[in-house]
């Protein structure tokens, strides 16, 4: 199955994909709530809602306006170095335990809105990434029973402010700057997909430029293993995200650097998930904007 | 005034503190919630529910179990390196920025309960820290305005699992290891104290033993330049934890290295808030009380 969580013309709702068309979940059933936290715990009966879709009109999925597919995460776990070659250009050496940081909620927008360029830096940099979102909880989860606990597959830019980034050894600031972190809009069941999301292109382009271009099977740490390793350490929990990490050609690891600029869009496709577009806005103009209104 | 969110004779609430009495304020009006976060962000109006708390009946402080202040903060941001002996022990230069993590709320747990020693490892270290929790959420706020912002102050044991923090160079799997980040019980409110919690003897122990002791006076990074620093990047919202990092005597920089063992009790206490003692108890022992039950 494949979900959206926005507004269209039915109001704000989980939506259920089928090709062009999507169906309000929310209005089938309000108790499936206006994110999927209520679906990823199992509080409604999913099939039901599904099989009384024709209670709603299907609306045209270009008329949605994505939200965030979680509303508030209990955490967001992202892997800093996971492929091989983004690791060389980064002047890492191969790790043999992830690199591993967190995202806080606010520094995440959905697909469609303003990716935010700070007052205090130029360097904004893109990373395409798949992104994991955790049905099943659990702690100490064996590899071999991991993908059980993936409630869907999203589309993740974990946008970074480089200087930021390296002001110390820990990414932290870098890493979370307020409307830096676009993820969705499609969450797109495990059944739809590979084993673990492996094997898919993963890209991302500014209009004609293709920025990166890999596949996910070049992963150093596949889903099932990142799940086993991280809930080593903690409780893994229904809405929790982990960040795959990014192939090569990050715009710091380019020659001349290639920072994204206001005006641009910044489009992360994954086979058969889709696309997520972000236009690029300088906090100034936002602000202004804001001020204005 | 002093709160300590818990369970006493009259059940879970807010209580405010006086001597060695408590109040149950959400029983004097239900609004009050049973954590922090009603109070934080102004739902309720707290003169008009003090002045009232003789509808409810005073109960002996000892009576209480603390929670945890906020039961979902938006964020817990960490900072590593903030006592010059303490950078100086851990083997770090003397940063021009914060050293910054984040913690994710299944690390954390109420003081009295068990902290955790997992069983991958016995590195379990403590380390005495002043948390802040933020009122007034804002962006980009001036160092001048900054303690505006601070709703109160309490304490916090950033318990670290040694050899998962240097896996790799991001602190992220050490810092976050379930049910190793005690934080309470008492959350003073800053007339109480001096400005920025500043000059506040700062110590950790166990039983007799005294693993640290300092002021936050040393602190290089004060409560109002951290908000300052932390705000240029992200918003802070209400609810919000800063942890000020912590001073020397770390278990794995003595010699020989002092992991916390499984029964015994580690106390952090910072003047004029209170102490926050939790007795340790191995992974092991939980799983298995857990099964029998």
């Amino acid at each position: 199955m494949r979900f959206i969580v926005g507004t269209g013309v039915s109001g704000k709702g989980v939506y259920l994909v089928d090709g062009e068309w999507a169906w309000n979940l929310t209005v089938v059933d309000s108790a499936v709530g206006t994110e999927l936290s209520a679906l990823i715990q199992g509080d409604v009966n999913l099939g039901d809602v599904i099989a009384s879709k024709d209670k709603t009109d299907a609306e045209p999925l270009s008329s949605l306006t994505p939200g965030l597919p979680v509303d508030r995460p209990g955490k967001i776990i992202c892997l800093g170095l996971n492929y091989v070659d983004h690791i060389k250009e980064g002047g890492y050496d191969i790790p043999s335990y992830p690199a591993l940081f967190m995202r806080c909620t606010t520094s995440m927008i959905p697909a469609g809105a303003p990716m935010i360029r700070p007052s205090c830096s130029e360097q904004l940099d893109y990373e395409a990434e798949l992104m994991v979102i955790i049905g099943k909880g659990g702690k100490h989860i064996r590899e071999q029973d991991a993908l059980e606990h993936v409630f869907g597959y999203t589309i993740f830019n974990d946008g970074s402010v480089r200087e930021y980034q390296r002001k110390t050894h820990q990414w932290t600031p870098g890493k979370n700057f307020d409307g830096t972190g676009p993820v969705g809009p499609v969450v797109v069941t495990p059944d739809e997909l590979p084993d673990g999301a492996d094997g898919l292109k993963i890209e991302s382009r500014v209009g004609q430029e293709i920025l990166q271009s890999a596949t996910t099977s070049d992963m150093l740490w596949s889903v099932a293993k990142t799940i086993a390793t991280i809930s080593e350490f903690t409780t893994l929990q229904p809405g929790d995200m982990l960040a795959m990490g990014t192939p090569p050609g990050v715009g710091h690891a380019k020659t001349p650097q290639r920072w994204l600029r206001p005006g641009e869009t910044v489009e992360v496709e994954i086979e058969g998930i889709g696309i997520c577009a972000n236009p690029v806005v300088a906090e100034e103009d936002i602000v202004a904007t804001e001020a204005a209104e």
